[in-house]
């Protein structure tokens, strides 16, 4: 989705509007503590919450909430940890009776090795969601055919992965998240694969309307120092886009022009 | 230079302190205006001025200093267009005498075509100048033999090439400037070659102590916009590279782990 | 598939053996002639062949067959152009009935700006072709779960593309066509996206089977001179994986030990 | 050096004209017999010994020219192990006065630790052996500046590095190469960096006139099939290379033109 024509540059997910473009995730700290700050560090409006694995609500344990507002955060459910669309189904229909979550990540993932989503699975639980009514973001392939199929049954938001789940090798194939993005007039954003912080800029220099992170911040030595390098990198590479790059030359061309010399 | 020991994390050049490790350059603005507005955006502290074009003290003619106030910028003079020691030598002396610049950044070209140094003459010039009391801060290619040797010589900051002035290329070869980096008491800073936001953030991952750029800024087309973009990258790279990466993985690794499913 | 157990290494695809590796396509030449003198000069035993436009048969004009005897060559019916699975197998019905072919190359393609394959259709395609007792060596994207789909069918051959078809960008996503290749028990063979020697060379190294091309021989300078380069890239690659490779090291090595010296 | 214009396409150095444009070393090999079983598969005409290592006359001791004949072999000494220009110089007389080899291969390294050349010393060291009648091919950084000064002394070949010796990391600045490549009347000779096929077939296709590598070869698992591997590799890249590669396309293009369907 090309956002020039948009003054404010907001992101608008199926009608909701967020100034911060980076969704963190919330598996693998140390403490709910360290990912609440890690969160604020980032200044991400958004996190992403496994339904089967964080404790949201049960009052006699410590739960995510007790650090991380509800009321200050939207929590995205997701569908982490199924692998077929009606484990898929079943988590979110739960997930939305006990919290009333109606904007949703799905994935389906297709085996523990590669977490790669099984887009088969992934379309036909989509389809079923967006018709009970839910709000789709969907974890895909980099493929731009199924991502516009994804589109087309109504998915609010695309996310492609960049890399394999937690592999932070960084954005793999540059070309096809550029395709998605020429051709998505919904939100696209790289779901899995950043890294660094370089990483993360390049994903949101290629177009994309912003990124999904977990282990990047979650696993680096100092994640709170991490997650502010990444609330930096996804500003510098929105408007990096934005101000429309350079051309790049084979060859040297003076920053300083040669004539007028004393 | 590591910089992990430094609490205050400032970019110390020549015994000078800075919080801002981006420099900018004073050339192919559409005008001085434009040009000051884009330091202000960029955060930078320093600006590069090649003595041989830009007006700083004619007060007949607009100047550079009106809209730069020297006062808020340190100016870093510098030898663009200088093709011989003498050439280098002679511009800096002249620099010295009418601005009372004693830090100052020497290049000495090698051609018109790639505009990268001559390093038997950069070398020679070096040694003179700071045998004259010069704090050199020395543009260079990306051997890490002669950045060496030109620390040895007493340059204050060692300064590669990432890839030929104007180019846009980004950083070609991240072992040189990685083994610069680790090999040096001095900073080291990126010069020549950063395109866009991503590049910048990837030379402050390797170790650099700080980017200078000038066409990635002033070629863009919102000028300003990508000053803005080249901020936050820098401050991205630097706190990634402190806050310390994950490892990279071949393969996926859950971001939420699946023990504990419901 | 490891063809490390094979003491002849040769290609085996549905029971027939091939010694060549390289498989070319038969579009873009500036004529048949040419073409024919292409397949010549890279060694092909497999010429790929758009039943929708190569005349194979009818002998009042000129003829593929003419210049590349199907008694030499293998001729693989493909299904270009035909962009819904009932398209492709029309086409390839139509193929059997005309040529008696029986090992094809099913591609249905998504639009005509990319190329790229429509899975959903592909997959749908695949089934029905198998079903009919056909050997299908199947255009795919690089997703290692489709992948494993299309071999669950029944396909003979996994064929994923490197990069969009007629590009020339080289392989996108090593790791995705690493994954396939570790996975698949039927040959893998890069089709689409290279676009000189090197590149071949790189899809062997993975551990490909093999791999199919047309533009990066049709559109060189010298289509032959270049399919000879191709000729030995393909050998060169295959040679290198089952040799296996050199550790890489981040830091010099003396490649000649330093003990003993004078 | 463009060889385009060359009917023969051999490789000239120094008026001795060579077939084969792969240079192989002799160090790190199991046996001398293995060293001479990989020269023979690699189809190298020349090999390139330490003096200070390599035994080639004492005849109470193996010998490598037990088993790569000189008559077979040109042997070109070189100077591995020299950290000075006096070492260099002292190194390639002692070889002339004993073996009588005019043509060298001259290395002043810096360090033990990157192996780069020390580009003072290589200068200088180049400088006395030309006036003393040798015949220099020259291990260097691959700053083109440098190169030039090289080839001004009367430097018969120039031998930059793609990467630290014994890496196998492959060549990290191209456009360097190329530079030099496009500059140069001597033959240009990737030396160090390459770790596998595809990278010799790289070297080629920037125009290179050949490739030396030892680690590649020697340290693979199986090193007389990858002495094969690089033998083809090499020629594919310069078969390529005289080919004329493809243009490279961001969007798909029919390899099957789409006018004329059934």
């Amino acid at each position: 989705m090309h956002a020039e024509t948009n003054p404010k540059d907001v992101l608008t997910i199926a009608g909701r509007e967020f100034n911060s473009r980076l969704i963190i995730g919330t598996g693998k700290y140390a403490s709910y503590e360290q990912n609440a700050k890690a969160a604020e560090a980032a200044g991400a409006e958004i996190v992403t919450v496994a339904i089967r694995r964080v404790n949201v609500m049960d009052p006699t344990q410590e739960r995510l909430s007790d650090h991380l507002s509800p009321e200050k955060f939207t929590y995205l459910p997701n569908t982490a940890g199924c692998f077929t669309a009606e484990d898929a189904l079943r988590t979110l229909r739960l997930a939305r009776e006990a919290g009333g979550w109606k904007l949703v990540k799905l994935e389906v993932l297709a085996d523990q090795k590669t977490l790669y989503p099984d887009m088969v699975e992934t379309l036909r639980a989509a389809e079923v969601l967006i018709k009970e009514g839910f709000e789709v973001m969907v974890y895909c392939t980099d493929d731009p055919v199924y991502a516009r199929r994804l589109e087309d049954v109504g998915c609010c938001a695309i996310m492609p992965l960049g890399a394999p789940i937690g592999s932070g090798l960084g954005i793999q194939n540059p070309i096809n998240i550029r395709l998605i993005v020429e051709q998505s007039k919904v939100p696209v954003l790289v779901d899995a694969g950043v890294g660094t912080a370089s990483e993360a800029a390049i994903a949101m220099e290629l177009g994309c309307d912003g990124v999904l992170m977990n282990t990047a911040i979650a696993e680096a030595k100092d994640p709170i120092r991490m997650a502010r390098a990444m609330k930096h990198a996804v500003i510098a590479g929105r408007e990096a886009y934005l101000a429309g790059r350079m051309k790049k030359k084979m060859y040297a061309d003076p920053s300083s022009p040669l004539a007028g010399l004393i």
